[in-house]
């Protein structure tokens, strides 16, 4: 086990609902994690936001926001499967390993919110919390106020990286005055295009565009 | 009081927080409702969510997050609160009569988010969900499984027949072998394109971009 293996209680792998947190809909169209995951991402979503509204007071809802994007996306809960000391119990018909990065990644995350769901449908939601901010304790720590998050460009180059893709060439235009850009990007055959005040500001408007067409965001 | 006014607790009023619920950015811009705003949101949608998917056992993911969208969205929202018998308490600067019928709906939508987050902040989970559940009821009650859900494109219509603009154009182009379908539409001088093996299906994508970009998604 390594030392960032997360230790799972064992009562919850008897849970009826947790045992189908970890099947795929690879192997039943029916009995599968699908609708736990429905359920999980709203848990996770109220605790995060929960903790991270006392935490930090001082911080508007937009950077609160961010702040929670930055801790709950697909790639963080994948990480954070795959700590789990039962992520080997995770049940796909060809097994994870043959997969694509992505596909895992998109995999890892829903089992992990449908383990949330299956604890917060089973045991309450004081359980689920509790579940959750262990879950999330190093990603916790690391965070202060002044933080400097992971933006949409830094989160893209990273979910590219991971699918083994070339990194993106943004094409910025200034109008004659140079108080306004606009930022265009091809990426799957597709153009996306956005515009702003501020240059770096119509780059992240395009990774994010991006990013909700890699279903990332 | 009007027969389908929703009678808020005594005690509710009396909370810090839910005072600050009802104070629009308008009024202040650091002690108003858009953090518990941010908070309500994600409590909204935990109870929501519970609630569908112990009730619609049935029920597939994308059925019940196509219901959770009928049933919380800023219209509807935005509804409930002005059923609520505390809704003159809110404050904003202009006096919410004088604005117009979009912007007014996401003010009272915002506001009754908040409410909910105070509750959430202040009395714990179970009592939000009560009082959640409790002004729901009557959706609630009007759902069943196979209840027709508002789709997009009559959200759509029904958010600009709200804000006094025309209805819009669909336009749908089909391949020679008539198995798949291209819709496109204009609106705010931009064009949204989606495409879809159903023509029906192609409208709804489109519609649910533009619902987007008016942000009542």
């Amino acid at each position: 086990m390594s030392k960032n293996s997360i230790v799972v209680n064992n009562l919850y792998l008897e849970l009826p609902l947790f045992k189908q947190a970890l099947i795929h809909k690879s192997i039943s169209a029916t009995q599968n994690n699908e609708r736990l995951e429905f359920l999980g991402d709203a848990v996770l979503e109220i605790v995060v936001s929960e903790y991270l509204f006392n935490r930090f007071e001082g911080l508007d809802e937009g950077k609160l926001t961010q702040m929670r994007a930055s801790i709950v996306n697909t790639q963080s809960l994948a990480e954070v499967f795959q700590q789990l000391d039962c992520k080997d119990l995770l049940q796909t018909s060809k097994g994870t390993n043959k997969l694509d990065e992505t596909h895992k990644h998109s995999i890892y995350a829903g089992a992990l919110e449908a383990c949330i769901g299956a604890i917060f449908s089973e045991l309450g939601f004081e359980e689920s919390k509790s579940f959750i901010l262990q879950l999330f304790q190093n990603s916790f720590f690391l965070l202060n106020e002044s933080s400097e998050l992971k933006d949409a460009k830094s989160r893209l180059q990273e979910a590219l990286q991971a699918k083994g893709a070339k990194p993106l060439q943004y094409s910025v235009v200034s109008n004659k005055e140079g108080n306004h850009f606009n930022c265009s990007l091809q990426f799957n055959g597709k153009t996306f295009e956005a515009s702003a005040a501020i240059k770096k500001e119509s780059e992240q408007k395009v990774a994010e565009m991006v990013l909700l067409e890699l279903g990332e965001s």
